[in-house]
């Protein structure tokens, strides 16, 4: 059966998982790299980048558990890059480069279509304009009876946790408050009684926790 | 030298420390018993109730430090009781019964002050009108340089973070989202620059996280 998983979602303790003022510089506004910090150690993280080294304990661990089994992503717009409204960049196709990290399709979802992009390594960005239901729809079909991973934003996967359609939610509690930016749990009362919750705290200082179906 | 300490302060994972709608038989609003559920099931909690049992583990070991070194506590008045406004009840002397678990002054704040209340077991509830800075330095006295702790609700601890005058919050993260009610992190931004931050997570499930000064 083809789970809908979310990974290595970091949250600040006030909620916030991603700060305020994002731009082309800054994905994820004031909070800078605060959030990814732990996942920047991990040799996972290093060999996306292509390179080496990096830690290799539970922080790893977990980390790795993002790609396994995976055949297609769906992501926000605002995960996807800083612009809003209409496409005005075109030559914009990510944070990730030429060679994205993903190497499945993304469904990015947007109010404003655009023609899909097939980058290196085997990441094709799809711009589709749909509910969380027609998106997963797309997803799954393109996915081949694999996983599907929500990829964030904030907004996309509080939507697809409010539609319930979610199976496996690993999220990171990184030990800072970000006093603002935008929440993951509001709208979300009552959460833990759909899934059977895991916490583990690493000597990075931050605590992971994994959100399963009973 | 005589600190100021919070502690078994829990919190949801969405930052709310009390649930909506406190009244007289709900202190924790729709919250219930769920943020203390963990403390309930510790010997620590048994025995303030005069009852014996519970469990005798990490999650007892971090609850006890409650006590030991305090001589005063302050606390607010939303976590003395359900009253608003001038006091109609004089007969409301807290959800503790004839004999409160605090054993020293406490100095409850509020607008409406009134006559202080003596109960069993050196208990004394003081009631004062007055600034974080005016309260820490009453209950500074009554404590006879020992620790100072600072009980709750969230607003109270809140403001004791803001003004910057907590040395050790023991702060435990319980897997659940509450939706509403009131919060702690609001307003404290950058908080964890403050201190030295230590996490662990303990069977039951929660999270312990320790702030203390550098």
């Amino acid at each position: 059966m083809s789970l809908v998983r979310v990974h290595n979602f970091a949250v600040s303790l006030d909620g916030f998982a991603t700060g305020e003022g994002q731009s082309a510089e800054a994905p994820f506004g004031h909070a800078g790299g605060r959030l990814m910090d732990w996942f920047f150690h991990t040799r996972t993280f290093r060999e996306m980048q292509g390179g080496s080294g990096g830690g290799s304990g539970a922080d790893d661990a977990l980390a790795r558990a993002w790609g396994p089994g995976i055949g297609a992503e769906i992501m926000g717009r605002n995960k996807f890059g800083p612009q809003r409204g209409p496409w005005t960049d075109h030559e914009w196709n990510g944070w990730w480069g030429a060679n994205p990290p993903f190497h499945t399709p993304v469904f990015v979802l947007t109010h404003h279509p655009r023609p899909s992009v097939t980058m290196e390594g085997g990441t094709t960005f799809h711009f589709v304009d749909a509910t969380e239901q027609e998106a997963l729809r797309l997803a799954r079909e393109a996915a081949g009876g694999l996983d599907v991973r929500i990829g964030g934003g904030p907004t996309t996967v509080r939507r697809f946790l409010a539609a319930d359609l979610v199976d496996h939610l690993h999220v990171v509690v990184v030990p800072i408050v970000l006093g603002r930016g935008e929440r993951l749990w509001d709208g979300l009362e009552g959460l833990e009684e759909r899934f059977r919750v895991e916490s583990v705290t690493t000597p990075s200082g931050v605590t992971h926790m994994t959100f399963t179906r009973p």
